[in-house]
């Protein structure tokens, strides 16, 4: 004996408030100017090519916001660079901000779309020729000559559908958009 | 009564090892194979958009390396984004990135200049329109619409000295280059 109900998929609970994030986009899409955001980092040099960085207020919907706590972050260049290792390789918190931002995409676009999460693991490998930042060879770029991300995501839901969460994330995603997109940055000094 | 001892700088003290790297550049130019590094990451999600990124081994000079331990970090996305904060938001981790590479670099080449710094503070800020990743308007992008840097230098040296050592650190940061010209990213997926 089947029933109805045995074809009704139980609500996916991935812990993304998607009403919320509905509401957000109608509110916006009437006030475009709240949904102008500037986020903000400061960073201090400690020694060597060791720095802390710091992350804590930031403007959007029309005002200054604040993380519920600051949040710190060491860098610094490892052993083999003649350095102290006391933090990740600048160029890996870069990696750490694309799985991030792609991985939240991916849980709110699953809630979205209901279908639930178990587990959702990336791997990122990015390549780089030090003869770039070494001026050894000026024909090689300093940054990453690419990057790969490998998802594998255990989840209710065929590979088809799977796939279709992570395209979906990567267009829209703001890290992505950093990454594979030039972004003009301007440098400024002051003598303290 | 003047010495000439007097006119001598006393050798910077900033950290970097500059006689390795300057070692370094002359070996990778004998053996260019030993330049090509590959970065990792590895990211779990935990709930929401909350993910925990690993940083720990890597690829360089032909063979495995490792951090000299394991580097963790949190990101999520803040309260007003309906979310639980429960760590930086991705966008602001790549500005974490961006800042500790150019500051190692300013370390790095004021000590090939024999330039003492004794502060180097970085304050960043990057706009950013909603309406690119609420998919209100797919005529704005998800990423930053541009970063302002603003360096505040303390060192023995004059404001075009220090103005110098960030533009040769702009000059050869990776994480510059990856932010201001595009990168390959290639995302593939597999049901666990």
């Amino acid at each position: 004996m089947t029933t109805n109900t045995s074809l009704q998929k139980a609500p996916a609970r991935n812990g993304v408030n998607v009403e919320a994030l509905l509401g957000a986009r109608a509110a916006l899409t009437e006030s475009p100017e709240g949904a102008r955001f500037t986020w903000r980092a400061t960073s201090e040099w400690i020694k060597g090519t060791h720095s802390r960085s710091t992350i804590h207020g930031f403007f959007g919907l029309g005002g200054e916001q604040a993380h519920r706590q600051k949040f710190q972050f060491d860098t610094d260049h490892p052993e083999v660079f003649a350095a102290e290792d006391n933090g990740a390789t600048p160029v890996e918190v870069v990696l750490v901000g694309l799985a991030g931002c792609l991985s939240a995409g991916i849980a709110a676009v699953a809630q979205n779309r209901n279908i639930q999460l178990r587990s959702v693991k990336a791997t990122l490998e990015a390549g780089m020729d030090l003869q770039g930042i070494l001026g050894i060879d000026d024909n090689v770029r300093n940054g990453f000559n690419g990057i790969k991300v490998r998802y594998e995501i255990d989840a209710d839901a065929t590979q088809e559908e799977i796939a279709a969460l992570v395209a979906q994330s990567q267009k829209r995603s703001a890290v992505f958009d950093i990454v594979t997109n030039p972004t003009d940055v301007t440098v400024t000094v002051r003598k303290a």
